[in-house]
């Protein structure tokens, strides 16, 4: 149990769900959420539960000028008998307070956080969709909000947590992408934020994904920020190539995010007795094992699709089409394992799922 | 004259103004401020000054999450005759439009912007101070509001001016301060978003200054992020050096944010005719000149602190004494000249002040 316990408000009305089998990622919203605030000299006090409502804060806070803030992303699923669980939602919290130490954030305390979490989804857990493929997206953030325009760390936060009910990725099928390497902008370097979950470094990353997109490409491929040419992440994902039978994904170097869909990944992949290497990539190698006939599968992997199977990449002029366009099997395997035990049709082997269970004090 | 009009809302009450000799920087706000909409499909709408008071947005608002943000700053001056002038404010309005570009943010009306940093200053002119070295602090921002959590540009953003009393820089005469380059931390890289004025390099920044800070220095010198060899900025400033009676500051490349001080100061030296190149600058470069006596000034530049000299550089493990720790000639000269402009204590052969004139509609 934590050290301070969660005050709970319910909200006077309930807002109409929207339809289960048409739902949009990240725009409507359940009925509460989740506050807790930082003062200097008090540390982080009043963890609530609220209803869902609008933040009223200075134009002089911090976060509209210096960006001093991280996020986090996990979802909540729904069981085929009605159950609803979380996964890995304590490798998030850890991330949040790794993020919080690069953007000198004072650390929340993970036993809290984590608990914030279960509270919040099982006051809302009708808001956990049961339509295929569905779940409630969970939105953890902390933002600077000291009214101040001096350059320095912020002696106020909040710790906000919101939830969004999400459609299936793949409404059609699973559907490989084709992506664009990025030559030109680059989305941060090592000794920056790029390991951090910060909204810096997705601003960064707007300009390059909105000109490969009106080329007819899905995501960028960033290359490193010093030699541009090794492979750091493909849009807002982590990356996986399929070599030979191996499987190999850049190394944690400082400015690469470190995924938890990543990890499960390759914990799967060690648990299956396939080889899987964590090193340094070039797009050269790439290319290379391309016209060797050697790279059989590529694919992105992050909290929103589990698993974007990546069909062409084009690099310096060069189309590069991987395994005919089509979703490759091992990527299929990763994929189906992975959502499977999220919802709960396959054994959970690795212990990765946590119940959102009924409490007596909040229902 | 710009195509929209903007509507005037005055303040019912009015705050009591702090006392002009013992100001402090940003906290205090004026009774007004400016706010204007961007919706997609319009356009940015509804020019407006309205008293100054509290944003109220969904916590899903895009800035709380993707950090897709620029801002500003600059200064109103009052003079010995009692006018009320800015310095050079369309250098950052072009400059705000600049970092839109950068961050997919659409451009505002530059000559609308003016006029709305002019009206808003007129009305609040009251709180323009008249102490020695005090001025009113103009901070124009642009934050994304949308609310949603997908990672793609906004669709709604705000534009808004906030204005800020602040105290002289230098209340006890200029003092030389002690830097440390930094050899860990980078705060941004060719390619990324240095040259926009924008949150996350901000934000970046906040672990390096914390740590420096610790070890007794007030800034960092920040290097290049590719080979950790070539100077960039100073703090938040850039940054200059006088070597052999030749002044020599970092070219714009990408990474450098393009100071409108740094900007000022390279024209005066041009009118005066001393030697200025921008060019790369390699800390071996400075080292060397401080070794066979050649360095002769360091200064960093900026908004705030116009000139902010350097006593004392500190790079692996060897601490480079300039000037005996004092103010250069150079340095004073160059301060002295820009402020004596701004205040209007000087003539202003540059044409960079723009009088804030009294309009009859106004007032």
């Amino acid at each position: 149990m934590a050290d301070q316990s969660i005050r709970v408000e319910k909200s006077q009305s309930r807002k109409a769900k929207p339809d289960s089998n048409n739902l949009v990622f990240g725009r409507n919203f359940t009925d509460h959420m989740f506050v807790m605030d930082y003062t200097e000299g008090i540390g982080w006090h009043d963890p609530s539960i609220v209803p869902y409502q609008k933040l009223s804060l200075e134009p002089s806070s911090m976060i509209f000028h210096y960006g001093q803030s991280v996020f986090e992303g996990l979802k909540a699923f729904r069981t085929q008998d009605g159950d609803v669980q979380l996964f890995r939602p304590e490798k998030n919290i850890q991330r949040l307070n790794n993020s919080n130490e690069r953007l000198v954030i004072p650390p929340i305390d993970e036993e809290l956080g984590l608990e914030a979490i279960r509270q919040l989804v099982e006051i809302d857990k009708d808001w956990v969709p049961d339509a295929e493929g569905t779940s409630l997206y969970i939105r953890p953030f902390i933002i600077s909000t000291e009214p101040y325009l001096g350059v320095s760390p912020s002696h106020h936060y909040k710790f906000i947590v919101i939830m969004s009910p999400v459609g299936s990725y793949y409404k059609e099928g699973i559907n490989p992408v084709k992506i664009a390497v990025e030559d030109k902008y680059v989305r941060t370097v090592e000794g920056g934020t790029g390991e951090a979950k910060t909204g810096g470094n997705y601003a960064a990353s707007l300009k390059a994904q909105e000109i490969v997109e009106k080329e007819g490409f899905s995501q960028v491929l960033w290359l490193d920020g010093v030699e541009r040419k090794y492979i750091e992440e493909v849009g807002s994902m982590n990356v996986f190539f399929k070599i030979s039978g191996e499987v190999v994904t850049p190394m944690l170097n400082g400015s690469i995010l470190a995924g938890i869909t990543r990890d499960s990944v390759i914990q799967l992949l060690k648990h299956w007795n396939v080889p899987v290497s964590e090193r340094r990539v070039s797009m050269q190698e790439i290319y290379d094992a391309h016209q060797n006939g050697n790279l059989e599968e590529a694919f992105g992997s992050g909290t929103a699709a589990v698993i974007s199977p990546i069909g062409e990449l084009y690099w310096e002029g060069k189309h590069l089409v991987i395994n005919e366009g089509k979703t490759g099997e091992l990527s299929k395997k990763v994929y189906d394992t992975i959502t499977g035990i999220q919802y709960g049709k396959l054994e959970d082997p690795l212990n990765w799922t946590l119940k959102v269970e009924k409490s007596s004090v909040n229902n």
